[in-house]
């Protein structure tokens, strides 16, 4: 997938994205049916979905609805694209949404070998708090671990005859019986909410995670005789470009940020990043940057300036050559160090907060 | 695979048999290192198993050891071949095993469609009395229901990447997700009393359960690098031949005994069963009858007489022309209505013991 940031807001696709809106058979996102849009809803970071119109009808109307997501309670930190889940769960906690995190500790036994009390402790160390840390507000959210959860156990077995071999290989290629196992769980992490109560929710998600999506779409409705699901909705945003403009995120070229992350790491990270600036001084003035191709832009747009006046007005004044990529740099070292240090007491005091687990 | 019967004990293993144990890797069962055998082990019906030093030898020191088994809670009711199991179950459970007998609750919601409330019902009303009634203490037996037991989903999951999915194709040809997850947690109820305590542990089954067996020691030897798993042993009776001596039991040829059964249904079943008896009276007497190939006479030998010497004075008076088939018939429905009697009575009282189930 070639990144293309045609303006500001994104309101011109991309033609990748286009074309993978066409060939999945997304929805658009409509920014108009969703009040008070968070600001990746607003710049086009956000922008696709499935079954969104029962969900915006459902916060119009102020029905009841859900939003769900889930931790993979690895020794893997999150880091900044992964922020962009927690914003948009943030986004339908504030609509009303119920919430409900999921700790995906038998995923982790079976996928990634983390044994079921680590994960606990990963989770309670580090995971949740980062999670409340990022916006999620503890006192209205469910948290549950699959361990714990026999109801979404219980649904995952029940579910393991609606989907084929053929259907996982389609998703994995060589799907394991570990993959196997841990995506029937998750779809049931996803419809498990509607066990206790029929309505809607929807699922935050990067477009990559649209073909867990598709099957739990295509397993709700094949479970009909049984069971009344609404199929589960779905938001997808764009992918998070690494530092280096390279897509997929590495550990060791260190092209992104973690949660936390040093001030120190902070510095080099973002002054080697990818920039749309000119080659020299002259040139950036007598040319104008591009912050289409700007790294240092998707962190301000995704992160880091959440004022759109502020942010347009940069973004016109890198194009029009009156910032230089060294000032827009040490801007964005700035905000994020800002943004860290809040960050990090917001860490703190979550890591004190009393949390109930759902157990079934 | 051929029936054949040599002699009433059994002592010479058919040739079908022989080859078995050799291309699978069994041991041969050595009737003389079990103390006080029962009637399936003294009449090599039980004829095979896999690590079974470990198990007398805990027998004979007066080591811990368990034994386990399952139920699978659909709408088939057990019938005369379960009980071979059972017998066994009994027998190391006499010989002071830790025995877990555990509700697939999980599998048949896979496998079966089961909803978990219905298996629950099927278990209470019919297939836990009937285990019971067919000879298990309650007060000595730990049941568990899958969708109960957290600790069996999560070492589930934790196993999950210890095979591969071509060793799941070698069990099942086309393994579907609903197969593999109720194998995996199979394995895992295998495995899961010795996280409670590190003893070894037997299965007994039919010897087309074997490929399970294989796995669960298979699992169990690579998962090495955190548990400290004994490699579960097992023990194999033959396959229950079907009432016309066909392999295959089936519903709609009648050709088994279920349990409970009734009378007549005892009386029409074993009056058509087939026999080794002579086409003429006149033969019967000259040329003797063929215990051996008389599913009569494996009826008396499986179930329904007790004593070895009444059993083999029965089998050598047809053999030698004294009784004709017709006497034998009458003889085997009189006692197997008479053990169905009891059965029932068994399973009645059995209804009304309360057990105490396991949860975790």
């Amino acid at each position: 997938m070639k990144k293309e940031f045609i303006d500001p807001w994104g309101s011109e696709l991309p033609a990748d994205y286009q074309k993978l809106i066409k060939s999945f058979g997304l929805e658009r996102f409509k920014l108009e049916d969703f009040p008070k849009p968070n600001k990746i809803m607003r710049r086009g970071v956000v922008f696709a979905g499935r079954g969104l119109d029962i969900i915006t009808k459902a916060i119009k109307e102020k029905k009841k609805f859900y939003c769900l997501t889930g931790m993979m309670p690895s020794s893997d930190k999150i880091h900044l694209g992964n922020k962009l889940v927690i914003d948009n769960v943030k986004y339908f906690q504030d609509m009303g949404a119920e919430t409900y995190v999921l700790i995906a500790d038998l995923e982790a036994a079976a996928t990634r070998g983390v044994s079921i009390e680590e994960a606990r402790k990963r989770a309670m160390d580090y995971f949740i708090p980062a999670y409340i840390a990022l916006g999620l507000n503890p006192g209205k959210t469910k948290f549950y671990f699959q361990s714990q959860n026999k109801s979404v156990v219980a649904l995952a077995f029940e579910l393991s005859n609606k989907a084929t071999l053929n259907e996982y290989r389609a998703i994995y290629g060589q799907p394991t019986p570990s993959r196997i196992m841990g995506s029937v769980l998750q779809v049931a992490d996803i419809l498990y909410p509607q066990l206790k109560e029929e309505i809607p929710g929807v699922i935050p998600v990067g477009i990559d995670q649209d073909p867990h999506i598709r099957l739990a779409r295509d397993i709700a409705k094949r479970a009909k005789d049984k069971r009344n699901f609404f199929l589960p909705s779905s938001i997808y945003h764009k992918y998070t470009p690494a530092l280096d403009g390279s897509l997929k995120m590495s550990k060791s070229t260190g092209n992104f940020i973690e949660l936390p992350d040093t001030d120190e790491n902070i510095k080099t990270k973002i002054m080697k990043a990818l920039t749309g600036g000119r080659k020299t001084l002259e040139e950036q003035k007598r040319l104008g940057g591009q912050p289409e191709k700007d790294m240092v832009y998707e962190l301000f747009k995704q992160h880091l300036i959440e004022s759109d006046k502020e942010f347009e007005k940069r973004w016109q004044d890198n194009k029009a050559g009156k910032l230089t990529s060294k000032e827009d740099k040490e801007y964005a070292v700035e905000l994020m160090i800002k943004f860290m240090h809040d960050f990090k007491k917001k860490f703190e005091k979550a890591k004190k907060t009393k949390i109930q687990f759902l157990e079934e």
